[in-house]
């Protein structure tokens, strides 16, 4: 431990129990919260926030602050206290925990200008500390990641995905530190206080791991410098910690997890023990050190791509049209980078890596982390497009839930939608992403059927604040529209239009298809329809929807390739309901099984077959 | 290696062959899939399947077969040439691989007898085991379970959310194979053939792990021998193979993921080289073992409870009535099995454990694993009831999707729904778990609002074939039915009627009580409104709800603790849809913060004063 660390020990030790006071004040004055598993944390969080960590509390925005994600969200009121004693926020402020009017909710979230993304789900922390941890590499910046664990969510897989993640990037800026209490929600955790049953795990997966006592600030100080000085790769520390530490009558009781103390007697006798515990001080903490300006400056304001290249006519799966449009966008702006889950080569993100291999992360097969660390790569500025087979996306639902609450700026995409895929059968045919992606009411949802429309919207997307989601099709399509036309998240096109429409047709992706074809073959009739390709679903353009509606007798049939809840026939139904319309909808009713595409596409009811015959009825 | 395997080597080599020989047949007549993948296992399938497992190939139903599951599904070639080479299916069957008619799909699915859970979602596999190796302890079968993975799915965290399960429950009949073959789809997996990065992490994991050639076949027969000896842990074989293993032009080569030998020139090519590898045989491979009768014999037909004891204006909540049901239906049939993920005094699974420990999971904070496990449990005749906050089961949704496609029996159950949970704010909060459900087409959605219905529906659950999920609240709710009301699945409550409503309002769970508040304040200043408990949203009562809308001028208002998409107010637009009706829907439309339940069940718009607002609008 350096001299100017041990001289602080004592006031370091002072804070600590300021934190655990502040933590049971803000949660009895709530009526609820953790001040249990906040007392386990006490010294863990003084000696980070001052000692350890170097940011300007005046400066929350500065791009050079060391970063700290709180993965144990539920430990928020010690992260509020300290805040409070950094002078971030009065400590007034910090009893205003989980009311309707403060942004100090229960858990953090990024309302909060000193969070990157919001924690609360377990497991999700130390994948997010990922994508920060190398946003620092993206930038050139100095500035270290560190992340507060429990030890109850190194159950989680998402947290073994990020083990290997982290080592794998080499992050030797990137510190965890598991707080073990050994005491989670219902019971004893997985492994208790066997730290070697943690040690050995970590070390397995490649981590500089140290085992510590969580309650010794010496050890505490000497194990973050042990940190500073290995390289190559991230750093765990295990600290063995008891929950409600110094906090007698409910220290390392069960019982005690997401209980405040009672207001009143109860918690004054917790503030009594705590006040008896402060220490002489020798030296006073100085403010935290600030960090070093060393971050190269993101660029601000619109990416910009020349009109594609396709022709029409062409054909071209849209999945590859993202691949190529992604490469454009990361050769034009350091901020765009892009991240796989070992499916590269079929979504076509190796063109971006063929492109600019330094902002191309690989996950191999763990989507948590693609996710995870999107998100903390977007907290820090970056405009990250992780992408998969649209059907693992589902297995990061939790985490798009979460980046969805931190309204974070990343940009999902999803291929292989649909029994359109063929042979593969239901394991990969994504039939509930929009489902998914659309209940989250920021997500934006875009779904375009050719390469033009894949391209000018994949640069809307890289420009368009907040979370968004981009889903594509393994079939090639053919390019329908010119390298001109422009596209809006929210908007529409409408293919084919007459004076005498008697339906309006509202696909999108490989149904559009389906839709002019149906229409081609009605027009050999002598029917006309109305062909819409609805490639923004949410948001989605309600006016052009309504008015189609009145002009084709209130006549809308949607046709997806997807199951028939939460999906195009949803959206538009919903758009349209205000004005008394309802929809006509062909989705996939059944699950489905292999064969061929055109095949499947026909069997399941959304071919042109299908839409010919809903016209007609 | 006992005496009696010794003498099967070559004979099991040669399966080995047949098995590769079938296996590039099938996928080149088939024009797609994985010849590769499946060469790199053609030792291991076939040591499993002629040597290790006891089972009767005229009987895919014998509960104390020896299980296998296919982790790494895309190898489905081989496992279905294994069933050739048993009997089960003939050799000329294999080539109808893939196509619409054959049930030999991509991947294996469920509707093939010997299949217990769909795969090709890579790392569920062991995970399902998991509760497949569970089950025999259940019904007392000497029954083993057999996983085969590949090296690049271990890098999904689920992996490792089962890697510390089986452990946990002492799984002694589990053996898990990984197929180290070093290629993933898009490349080298993540440790290639480093076979001891892969050792120290599953023996940190406490699992007795051997590591061997994978195409050395007395190799695999000491160390499937080995695993039986090894007592109180599961084993992990870790295999090392080379892609394409045997057909020299494609073996360890990268860029042969998925990729079917061209039918004509290139296929003859593998298979005269295949051909060319057959031994002679020492002593036949005889059928396989037949397994020893020794499964307790599971009830049958339906499980009945006594009326509920709740009595009319209790007011108890939705998740405690759910505990109760549980530990009921648990103590009356063996069957019933019940999962948690560290929230069982939330969710009050608890009640259960106390009644029926033995049968009673503890997943720790690992949810993947709770609903893989409940999955496996489902597949060999359990009824599992994995429960935990409705939010964190998003974390399962890839497993849930795959439980979709398998169709099976498992009874998720999900609390602390919506914006009523209060103050631990969004992370908490399950907004779009009614979406994610109802997505899947197979999937019934139940969502009881006081606890008479709950356990009335809870026994519905316990005998309704296929997968369910049902939506508790937290906060208590007063009883408003009596213990003689019956519920159906697909049924709702039409609680206030009279001759001249005005509009019907739909709600469910807390909701119900917000429409009844709403009823009153509207009848004491002289509107009546009809009031409906739609507990059941999937399956739906759409005649009933056509028979409201057109009984109260055709409005219908729905009011749900849900964000807008996916949920009751989709549910309904769809059923009525086609008579021309729409609903105006009352759901949460932001992300929402902590505050107090009843200040935020106003605050997004979904109180009696909203319901009101909207009845007279």
């Amino acid at each position: 431990m350096p001299v100017q660390a041990a001289s602080r020990v004592a006031a370091l030790k002072n804070i600590a129990t300021r934190l655990r006071i502040d933590s049971v004040r803000s949660t009895s004055e709530a009526g609820s919260g953790h001040p249990s598993s906040c007392a386990s944390a006490a010294e863990l969080v003084a000696a980070l926030f001052f000692s350890e960590m170097r940011y300007d509390p005046r400066d929350p925005k500065n791009p050079d602050n060391d970063r700290f994600v709180l993965s144990k969200g539920h430990a928020a009121p010690i992260l509020y206290a300290a805040w409070a004693e950094a002078g971030i926020i009065t400590r007034d402020e910090t009893l205003n925990l989980r009311k309707f009017d403060s942004d100090l909710e229960g858990h953090p979230t990024p309302r909060l200008p000193w969070v990157d993304v919001a924690t609360g789900s377990l497991g999700q922390g130390l994948c997010a500390a990922v994508g920060i941890a190398l946003n620092a590499r993206r930038i050139g910046s100095e500035y270290r990641t560190y992340v507060l664990m429990g030890d109850g969510e190194t159950a989680e897989g998402s947290v073994w995905e990020s083990a290997h993640a982290a080592p794998h990037h080499k992050l030797d800026n990137l510190v965890a530190i598991t707080d073990v209490n050994a005491l989670g929600q219902a019971g004893p955790t997985q492994w208790q206080h066997d730290m070697e049953a943690y040690a050995v795990k970590w070390r397995a997966f490649d981590w500089h791991t140290i085992v510590i006592d969580g309650h010794d600030m010496a050890a505490i100080l000497a194990a973050l410098d042990e940190a500073h000085r290995t390289k190559g790769r991230p750093t765990m520390i295990l600290a063995k910690t008891i929950k409600g530490k110094n906090i007698p009558f409910i220290e390392g009781k069960n019982g005690w997890h997401g209980k405040p103390l009672k207001k009143g007697e109860e918690m004054q006798r917790a503030l009594d023990e705590l006040e008896k515990q402060f220490v002489p001080e020798d030296e006073p903490v100085a403010t935290p050190e600030l960090p070093r300006s060393s971050a190269r400056k993101d660029p601000s304001g619109p990416i910009s791509l020349d009109p594609p290249s396709y022709k029409l006519g062409d054909t071209v799966a849209t999945r590859e049209a993202y691949g190529d449009a992604l490469a454009k966008l990361g050769a034009k702006d350091i901020r765009v980078v892009a991240l796989d889950a070992d499916v590269k080569n079929s979504t076509f993100s190796d063109k971006f890596e063929q492109r600019v291999g330094e902002r191309f992360y690989e996950n191999y097969i763990a989507e948590q982390v693609m996710i995870g660390a999107a998100m903390g790569l977007a907290a820090r500025g970056a405009i990250p497009f992780p992408s998969t087979f649209a059907a693992f996306l589902t297995r990061a639902y939790d985490f798009i839930r979460m980046a969805a609450i931190s309204n974070l700026n990343i940009k999902m995409a999803g291929s292989h939608a649909g029994v359109s895929i063929g042979e593969d059968g239901p394991s990969q045919m994504a039939l509930e992403d929009l489902a998914m992606m659309r209940a989250q009411p920021n997500i934006a949802v875009l779904y375009p059927c050719d390469a033009v429309s894949t391209e000018r919207l994949i640069a809307k997307m890289a420009n368009h604040k907040g979370p968004m989601y981009m889903r594509t099709s393994r079939p090639k399509t053919p390019v329908i529209y010119g390298p001109n036309e422009t596209f809006e998240v929210g908007g529409l096109k409408v293919l084919r239009e007459s004076g005498n429409d008697v339906a309006t047709v509202i696909g999108a992706g490989i149904t559009v298809f389906e839709a002019l074809k149906a229409h081609d073959d009605l027009k050999a009739k002598g029917t006309a329809i109305r062909v819409i390709d609805l490639y923004s679903l949410q948001p989605i353009d309600a006016a052009t929807l309504l008015r189609c509606a009145k002009e084709t007798n209130g006549r809308l049939i949607t046709v997806e390739d997807h199951y028939a809840s939460g999906g195009i026939g949803d959206a538009v139904a919903s758009a349209v309901a205000s004005a008394g319309f309802t929809v006509k909808r062909l989705a996939v009713r059944d699950i489905p099984r292999s064969g061929k595409p055109e095949e499947l596409v026909d069997h399941y009811g959304i071919s042109a077959r299908h839409i010919v015959n809903a016209v007609r009825a």
